[in-house]
């Protein structure tokens, strides 16, 4: 268990479900580590509508996914919760003294005492687009997203789609590459209109070529990428490019949580309505994740179960504390641990 | 059944999870009318803590009772609903159909197709101290609630008790009151210690007084108090004063619920966790008044409970319809309910 990072709790998914979790759980004083396969907290909150309002917070009249994800983010501070974004839990091992080994694809490892599933409706992973081969190249010269910008300094670049990601990527890394070329199917953007009128004001002075049309093929040597063929209305083209960025959405799947032993019904996995535990005892699942007769698919659910749930889970971590259950309103202790007393 | 109110639903209690409820029901197009001993919206939270800070509403870092009151108010807007305040339910009767026949204290009747029992810990009601005549001053200089601080500025105020709420209403009005004297019956507080040192600290400087003892007599006139008489081991003395605050702690009482034929446990309204149904088909209870394995007693538990209830309470009253769950954030049909499309 060398180089593990120790834990109370570890939270899988920094939605709005995974977050108010280290609230209740930070009242009962369980420190908790976060792991999220995109980059920053909010889930789809924040990756699929962080602009659109919410009108279903209990007295929150109307919230965007953004402004929730920041105010979550803001309550559970005082508990110091640490993230691990852009990683995916592969394997979830539980270990002969019943606490777990949790291990993400980058390696990083944790040795927790509960393991939280809020993974929503599971990892987000970014569709590929139709383009054979292009599987050789990923990883390489074709990247789904950009953890870092200088990745791609003085770099010839294809950008490929018509969303906000592919906008603002375009926008973002044309004054670092040596060239971009944002490519989409057809003239029309789903991306926002300021963000269109400035491309297409940096296309037309030539700083950037936009191209409305299709990539039909790749062309590199074992994975390092020297060019693409793109059909337009007008025939075909040769484009010189090292990266590709595909930007066509993002698909759910359920991912690497079916291969835990845990027992999963229709691709969600059935929990009690005492502690929302699952089939693995230690284990608990909260938020669209879960099923029990009755459940919606609701923020509001999540952060109810997140409540009973840490109850729980402080039985398992100080088996021999007696719990007293406090009101923030009331109690100059959570108050404290809260930083307002 | 002449004179009755129609309506889908009748929710006994107005505090916060009964108002969350009329959103969850108005979002399916059920019509409510709510009960309340209380003269206003809020229950507990506006009568016992309006302008004490919560932390624990998810998404909302900081609240007080009256905020949360006023934006739960906002988000129910849309729906309508109307209120009946300072009315308590008397009976409740199940009709041959399966409707019920709700009628209070006022007489004031209702026929609706599904009862939800919102009503906290019950109806609850300040202790009054053993004071004589102390009634002849209730809601005149006698108050056991401060609704507005600034009902007590430049006053003299005797507070009394040595609970949470008598030492916090001690530090919170002195700034304000022309004088503040504190009485209690003994040198020791229940109250948080960090209270009793504020307070200690404000009478060894001669901002407000402390005295152990028990008011005896109070002076005045037709409910108009001057003063009042305090024992103290030393014998008698007299205090001017214009209000007074008396602590004593709240009695909850369970009131009707009991004798309407619902099955009760320890004072508590025992709830199925999928749709938080009665004994009684048709009558659900939600909020700190129910009971389940795991239960606690949050309001954002009330809120999640509102929310499934609503979906049962939508098969009752319009048992042919297909009811799709559909969310605000996507949902046009909804947002046009709302009024924001």
């Amino acid at each position: 268990m060398t180089d593990a990072i120790e834990t109370d709790v570890v939270i899988i998914g920094a939605g709005p479900v995974g977050l108010f979790a280290v609230f209740e759980l930070g009242l009962l004083d369980l420190k908790c580590h976060l792991i999220d396969i995109l980059d920053r907290p909010g889930g789809q909150c924040a990756e699929l509508y962080p602009e659109k309002p919410i009108y279903d917070i209990p007295g929150v009249p109307m919230v965007t996914g953004q402004q929730l994800t920041e105010q979550l983010m803001e309550q559970i501070a005082p508990f110091h919760p640490e993230f691990h974004f852009n990683e995916m839990v592969e394997t979830l091992e539980k270990l002969d003294d019943g606490s777990f080994r949790v291990v993400t694809g980058l390696g990083t490892t944790f040795h927790a005492k509960v393991v939280v599933i809020a993974a929503g409706g599971g990892s987000f992973q970014p569709k590929r687009p139709p383009i054979q081969g292009i599987e050789d190249y990923e990883g390489n010269s074709v990247f789904y997203s950009v953890r870092k910008m200088d990745d791609f300094k003085d770099l010839e670049l294809i950008i490929v789609g018509g969303g906000d990601s592919a906008l603002d990527w375009t926008l973002n890394l044309q004054p670092l590459a040596k060239r971009v070329t944002l490519i989409h199917r057809r003239p029309g953007f789903r991306a926002s209109p300021d963000s269109v009128n400035k491309m297409k004001a940096l296309a037309a002075v030539g700083a950037l070529d936009f191209i409305v049309g299709q990539i039909t093929e790749l062309h590199g040597d074992n994975g390092v990428l020297s060019g693409a063929t793109v059909k337009t209305e007008d025939g075909t083209s040769e484009i010189s490019a090292t990266r590709i960025l595909p930007f066509f959405g993002l698909t759910m799947k359920l991912g690497p949580v079916s291969e835990w032993g845990i027992e999963l019904q229709d691709n969600l996995i059935p929990v009690d309505t005492e502690k929302f535990e699952t089939s693995v005892p230690g284990v608990f699942a909260i938020g669209d994740i879960n099923w029990y007769p009755g459940k919606l698919k609701l923020i509001l659910s999540g952060f109810h179960e997140g409540a009973l749930m840490a109850q729980a889970a402080k039985r398992i971590v100080s088996p021999d504390e007696r719990i007293i259950f406090q009101y923030t309103t009331s109690s100059t202790n959570l108050q404290k641990k809260l930083g307002v007393n």
